[in-house]
């Protein structure tokens, strides 16, 4: 059985274990007051071209969602994000139980824009409805598409306009940015905050939380420790995001899942089957015969994400740092196939 | 320099190290639905002879406390902690932050008893306090000081008669079993839930809350994704867990632990010095000459935990799973030596 | 100027005022603990015929809703409602400020069903969302709608069937029984819980909450008063639902505020308008001209409830325990010769 | 039977009625925006001579104290109050429920000073605690003790120094005031915020926020809507301040309530007995055996504050606006003869 079901079915990067090994036995402090967090800190200021950005380790991404969002809103404060955002869609209110709505609009390819934002603040009644805040966006986006950089730029020039925090969710940024055009410093200079995935790109567990905006920094710490989110052994995370972010580790796996993903894409089109969806990142969804997916659960794990018609259904396949490219092409094989004797 | 600070100095065991290898290729289902998760809980279950409880592994202890603690409380009810108690002294509000007031009562030691308990339970004025539904203690406490069986069992007594939730903490749960009397089978009869800290008993994180209470397990899991405690990658804690559970390794971590501290406190009783508080576990609070400590302080990091007076502070030593007996011995000698000097 | 924008322009029942300086001087317990509040109790009892039910009064719509919606929740539990649906879009976030999410549906007519609510409760996916378990309707509905005995029964056994708890905002609860076939018993028989508005109805302030439910009963005055809803003089709102229930009262304005919305309703159609939606409750719709609302505004003040196009807005008029029918008839006369002077 | 139970055992001032009953049919605009809340505003602020204050009505004092104090306080922070707050010992833990922890500290006399608040303040360890940010105190106290003007300003120049808000409860304010030495003046200059209480000076419900501090004033009622604290009719309110800030209406209450209490005094220490506490205000604390409690209770309520022995205890008494001269020369008479008794 060949997992496609997401990114995060191995452990880590074989780099990331044997720095654990290497480091095992060297005290360090805690709480994130290690030498290896310390040296990642570094590794992403010079990566992103912002020392003065605050950055912080934590071990997820609802963890990552939740700690900023709730640090940055006042207790009438409403986040804006896409129905299919992961904050509202798939974090069992995580955000609301920090007290908070979100004010949602339906966006077709998962991404938002200044006019679907605009669609939302401008019909707040003042007092009777919470003040928007915060935009929430995530690249690559829940449905694999990604943003390129003129539209975070558009993003971020229409929040700066309105008085509204831009925070990029960042669960899958190396597919999302290997997909486009935004670098590193489009990061620092478009959004008020973001986070880089590390759990869906290679590493055990961990996300690193960069706030850019310097009235949005102070003690943060105090609420991830209020959280649960701030780790005895912040060295875990420190280690691995030093690994991540050696020279181009981190960008470069998420054009190496962008790759599996685009050879599948490409066998799946060539087997005559459609996508629900454009998707130039490591996630992909096309539309198959309910006979075929049938077929193809018995030697593939992935997940049916939505139902069209009595005979069709979209499937989910996500690629990772470790798939294979025989799995892959197996995959495609087994799927014509399939398709064959159906025909 | 040599560090007493804590005991999550260090990395983990290397068999945890060897396991992540071994397994890192693996192909697993994410959110705890892995094999390694599933085999750590069943090794759990038999330890405690309780195949009923719920299991779930978290990534931290105070994200254990505040998950657990706002999953059993009804908006209107407390908690129950000693001054000391780590939910209330040293969580940055992290029970608050859920909703919940705790209420505390003053223990010299650290520990809960029948009598403490009635002493907030009894002045409870309806309708305008909390109503105190849950009991939190700490074993070994954050006093170094620890529970016996008899103790554990009339507060469970108490507890029950009462319709108190009685949940232990159990950070330091090794060294406060091996400390005293109390064993897997008495946590499952005489609480109602308890976690098991991995963190500070050779893992890279990782704590269990073994819920016992059926009428407290239900949805548990919602709550831990809603806090940003499920991780994606579960596979990390079950695998660190079915490590730390093969046969006798938890305890004797324990065991080891206890051992170089009761050097380390024959050692400090030998060159003269007295101790704030008796300790059998891995915390030790040696009163020290404040000129000791200074001279101490140049080759071993530890916390001044407490000034008493303008000569003399009690310190916090510290030992791991991975304190060398080495070490123990030259804090002695040096300790003597300064000892000597001071003279 | 006369306000038709909403019902509570004015202040009290004549009846109201006098039965507060009949027993001002009288003492009386605090916090609800007065004769006032204990016969209004029993007088709501015998009106819905279940002593057994938990009565509560407080001082507003808002605090009614979140009080009681808070205490039935567990932490990752969500409400459903409708887009329109008071708590979701007019509460500033209040109940999502006590921790939980709403899970909306849209419903032209603001008015959930059972097939509505399923379209919420089977989409859910579990853990990675919270878990319905109240379900929320008013009326009448924030659209002037109203339900009927059978639509009642049918929710109300829909939410049986699925464990959930339905809970009606009754607001404008007479207006909306008076407008279609609900009793009192009614309410009763088919909700879990259910507010009785008397702000809008004829009171200075005050709502009564009614728990019908024995299982969620239990402790709800803690809630009340965590949530700031616990009056010191309770007796303010005893001695209002105390008139309010004294025969018929409470119906009898609701029957009045109908008859006078019936008569605009009738003369705005007799003028050749039409509505957004048809009501028979106190809160009419009708669609006007812009340049005949611009005119109406000189002497009437009402809300532009809603854009329809460039020529055409809908405008929200309301009736109240005082509207006299002279300001009615004035109006429909005013707006038949805007209507000439446009043509 | 006579009530010294409280200061809320009646209705309000007739004056307050009256004006209810005169403005009973003008229709006002709701939430707030209505003639008599704007006046009763301006009457405020010229009494404390601050144009700039904001300054909002709610309907209670935990309600008052809940929606300031969880709009000053980021998630992190906490506030500091006496361990005989209103806030820590008698409002069920609303603060907490808002989520953010109380930091206490013991005054005998219930009154904090800036040694007391430096206590709390100094001892926070960074991260692991939560960061103080407000300070609550009562004038008068829930002791019955108050402030004078040269403690509050030490108070608050100790707050500016360490960059926390100074918030004032006045639940009794008046009473709190007429004995000591603070004017409506000292209010605005040495408080960030405080509240002026109506419903235990007269009214029937109804406590004024103030809002000194320009940076704690934005979007405030966003606030009070979300926590159910915004009335419709807010004209309730409005007419009541408007009432009790005409001329000297509110302080006057004040004087005659000490005047009360101070008659009350004055004759229990004439029949020989002593008090917990020394008490200008309206609430004091003699202390009566056993038998003579019992004896008075069959003529008069009261609570019995505090048990000293097996055959003493505390008793409180509070008088009100409407306690009446001869009602206060009885309870002594009887008190004195009872004393003859048990002789």
């Amino acid at each position: 059985m060949i997992s496609f079901k997401n990114d995060y079915s191995e452990g880590a990067l074989p780099a990331i274990l044997q720095a654990l090994a290497d480091t095992n036995l060297i005290q360090q402090g805690g709480y994130g007051d290690d030498d290896y967090t310390q040296q990642a800190i570094e590794l992403i200021h010079q990566k992103i071209g912002n020392t003065g950005a605050a950055i912080h380790l934590v071990s997820g991404g609802t963890q990552a969602n939740l700690t900023f969002i709730s640090s940055v809103l006042r207790p009438y404060e409403s986040a804006i994000a896409a129905t299919t955002g992961h904050i509202f869609h798939h974090e069992t209110g995580a955000i609301e139980a920090t007290g908070h709505k979100i004010e949602t609009v339906f966006a077709k390819d998962g991404k938002l824009t200044p006019a679907l934002i605009a669609s939302v603040v401008d019909k707040v009644e003042a007092v009777h409805m919470p003040l928007p805040r915060l935009v929430y966006i995530s690249n690559s986006t829940e449905l694999g598409t990604h943003y390129m950089r003129a539209e975070l730029i558009a993003l971020y020039e229409y929040c700066q306009r309105k008085g509204l925090v831009l925070f990029l969710d960042g669960a899958r940024l190396a597919s999302g940015m290997q997909a486009g055009d935004i670098r590193y410093e489009d990061l620092t200079k478009y959004t008020d905050a973001f986070y880089i995935g590390g759990t869906k790109n290679g590493a055990l567990i961990g996300e690193a939380i960069v706030i850019n905006n310097p009235s949005l920094q102070d003690y943060f710490s105090y609420n991830l420790k209020m959280r649960g989110a701030l780790l005895a052994k912040g060295r875990l995370l420190g280690i691995q995001f030093r690994a991540l972010f050696k020279g181009d580790t981190y960008l470069s796996i998420g054009a190496y899942m962008n790759e599996m993903a685009g050879k599948l894409s490409a066998g799946i089109k060539e087997a005559g089957y459609e996508f629900l969806i454009a998707s130039k990142t490591n996630q992909i969804f096309p539309v198959l015969p309910w006979k075929v997916i049938k077929a193809l659960e018995k030697n593939y794990a992935f997940y049916v994400w939505q139902e069209l018609d009595e005979e069709h259904a979209a499937i989910r396949l996500v690629t990772s740092w470790n798939t294979r490219a025989e799995a892959v092409e197996q995959f495609v094989m087994d799927l014509k196939a399939c398709g064959q004797r159906e025909k």
